[in-house]
């Protein structure tokens, strides 16, 4: 493999387009211009490495790669942060309605999730209309059953809808367990009306029985709707068989340009490396790595003397309970006041529409200087609350002071953690505005 | 089964909207408006039915459906024309580049292939451009490999990438076989960029090895060949199980609006009834199944006394051969001289923009009458060269006068033989347009 990705990425970075005539969407949507340094890394990321589940040799793969691009890009300092997790993945995975006419859904394995028994569960369908109605209902109220939540997620461009519908996912086991079901079956959280299923981590709770948790398609929940409406009972078959991973390799890639005025003290630009598995996590999180790599470089300029360090973090094991990033902050904690600032890039490839912060009181007017650099760029002022995203929240809980981007999210979460997540979901001429973006504000905080 | 689908239908048909609340897709395009007939029928087969492919219990069921919902409907003959056919079913499917780190491709079996060995094959893959480069190349030439075929298909609004494209899905692995492929696999017959892959039928020919075939998505094909313009040699695993089905019953379904004057004439609307297995069948064919039946009933009046007899036929077995059309033609042999017209639909839920022909010289000035009298729905005169469609072929050979009504298929293909091939799809408004057309049509032929 070793050969390979090395032989492979500099084609991929040096070569140019390595797509044929009428080859990836990337052809498509700006066929004029050779791709960009963000575009080619998101394709080789994509392409050479594809999914990265955390904890399998996949994300070995995508830890090796990153290595050897951020030193074939001249990155000053590169290492691995190992750690260990508990890994886990789906080896088998479907459903059916034996009540009527054994009609197969487009199901998932929720991330996490422990297997049926071999045979499956086949039990009736408790069909529950949304989260907060299952909440409501008393214990035992799906006793034998497997429980269906049908809440339905609305797109937003601040993806505002996620918050409300992933908490069927994150909880919807332990919440239906408690309620006697012996499976719950979840409407996908995601945005598009096709058969991919969204798959996403989901949570058990020690005190409450496990059971198993898939995500079936928006389009098999409409059908799942449409049959309870006609107030036929249904019964469904379900079938997952997944498995744990004991003492799962991880690893996060730092990667530094030094600072030639002041090394110690740190830009930190994140993004994570790792991926679901049925897709080759393009849009989640290739192009957050391709464009905080592309911004390290573009900040720091051809001679690469930032005055701080601007520091790229690609994290591992995200998706599966963000921890690359408290490994990050437990392994940095001596430095943690050393970082003057923390951005993430992990909502797709949409154009940044906002700047918001969390910035110290005195150090307002130099952020909103920073945010007023970008308005040619279409970004308005947000707020001085954000929290930064999921793998630098640890960092800004401990005081460092955050920049949070956001992204366009209007159709992330139509691809996000499905097999459709691949590079033709890319909006290459969105991701050079992020990289525009990311690299005046890493420029600012570096050379303040 | 019956006493299910006898309830569901009184509910579907009579009942109005079964959706809930942010239901089905038709709330969001026509919210404000109940759904009409045809959109009812179209939600009732995909819901009630979903998938029947030809010759299984499932196609049964959907002439279980048929003949319960045209009587329903008070068409005053209905009957099932029963034959039987050589049937086939997936079992598994699943393929990996395992030169790539065991990336997995989004593949389906075509329709008709057989199976690999058990343990599938792994071998090198030929990547071929296009099929009229497997046509080039000499005997021999992959010996050992697995064909890849790139063609892409292009989108259109007459449909007319298909027939292009369809080629290598029809005889490439009659194709490969013949240059010593083991296996062949190719860029799906699609025009969307998803990863949902392709079925459709293929063949094989009896003086040729017969070898696997399989279709890939776009996205995964878009992935083969940016890792083949890399140069590292690809190797593919590929598992197939089919399994073939002797002496599968299917049947056409025969439904007749008797005319008043010259009830022996007949005026013929078709669709067709089977679906392939991965999708409900929606744009392919329920959306023809609903339109032929709300048009029918729309032409023969609220008195249901056409001059002439407007027949609907609901063919079996389409998309494994055309076998229904085939055996209308030999079960009618003795009254086609008596069919005064026949179309059909079979091209998902566009709007039709163009009416064809194949009629008498001397009829000409009556169908061009016709077709004027489709202006103001924006359907403009085509030739008098129309083929019909797959099912009228049989009939149009036979002289039968055929009108050719061409849906719009820009997106057709984007879901064409694919999983996601739903009820979500479905355009109600050009659903009615459709409606409308056919039994204006209908209504001038079997009244003229």
């Amino acid at each position: 493999m070793r050969g390979f990705v090395a032989g492979a990425l500099g084609l991929a970075l040096l070569g140019g387009c390595v797509s044929g005539d009428g080859g990836s969407g990337f052809g498509d949507r700006a066929s004029a211009l050779p791709p960009s340094l963000a575009y080619r890394l998101t394709q080789s990321l994509t392409t050479e490495v594809g999914p990265r589940l955390a904890g399998t040799p996949r994300e070995a793969a995508a830890r090796d790669w990153a290595v050897r691009t951020l030193k074939d890009l001249k990155f000053g300092r590169v290492a691995v942060e190992p750690f260990t997790i508990k890994g886990w993945a789906r080896e088998r995975e479907e459903a059916f309605i034996v009540s009527h006419g054994d009609q197969a859904l487009a199901v998932t394995a929720l991330g996490g999730s422990i297997s049926t028994p071999k045979a499956g569960i086949t039990a009736p369908i408790a069909f529950v209309a949304s989260y907060d109605d299952l909440l409501l209902a008393p214990p035992d109220a799906y006793a034998g059953k497997i429980v269906f939540i049908n809440d339905r997620m609305k797109a937003a461009r601040d993806g505002s809808g996620y918050g409300v519908a992933v908490r069927k996912r994150s909880r919807g086991a332990i919440e239906a367990a408690k309620r006697g079901a012996l499976a719950v079956a979840i409407r996908s959280v995601g945005t598009d009306n096709t058969r991919f299923p969204h798959t996403g981590n989901m949570n058990y709770d020690a005190a409450v029985k496990r059971i198993p948790a898939a995500a079936v398609s928006n389009a098999d929940a409409d059908q799942l709707e449409r049959l309870h409406a006609m107030g036929v009972p249904m019964r469904l078959k379900l079938v997952l068989k997944t498995r744990a991973i004991a003492d799962a390799p991880s690893g996060n890639v730092v990667a530094d340009i030094v600072g030639v005025e002041k090394p110690d003290e740190i830009v930190l630009l994140a993004a994570h490396l790792d991926s679901w598995d049925l897709g080759t996590g393009a849009v989640d999180d290739a192009t957050g790595v391709a464009i905080v790599v592309a911004a390290a470089l573009k900040a720091a300029g051809p001679e690469m003397k930032p005055k701080r360090t601007i520091r790229v973090v690609l994290y591992g094991a995200e998706e599966v309970g963000v921890h690359g990033g408290d490994a990050y902050a437990k392994a940095h904690a001596g430095e943690i006041a050393n970082h003057v600032l923390a951005t993430e890039a992990d909502f797709g490839t949409g154009r940044v529409w906002r700047f918001a912060s969390k910035a110290l009181e005195a150090d307002l007017p130099f952020f909103d200087s920073v945010a007023a650099g970008l308005r040619d760029l279409g970004v308005e002022r947000g707020d001085n609350k954000s929290g930064g995203g999921a793998d630098i929240a640890a960092l800004a809980k401990k005081g460092v002071p955050i920049v949070g981007l956001s992204q366009d999210g209007t159709t992330y979460f139509d691809y996000h953690h499905t097999a459709n997540d691949t590079l033709d979901k890319v909006d290459a001429a969105a991701l050079e505005q992020n990289v525009e973006v990311y690299a005046r504000v890493a420029r600012a905080f570096a050379n303040r």
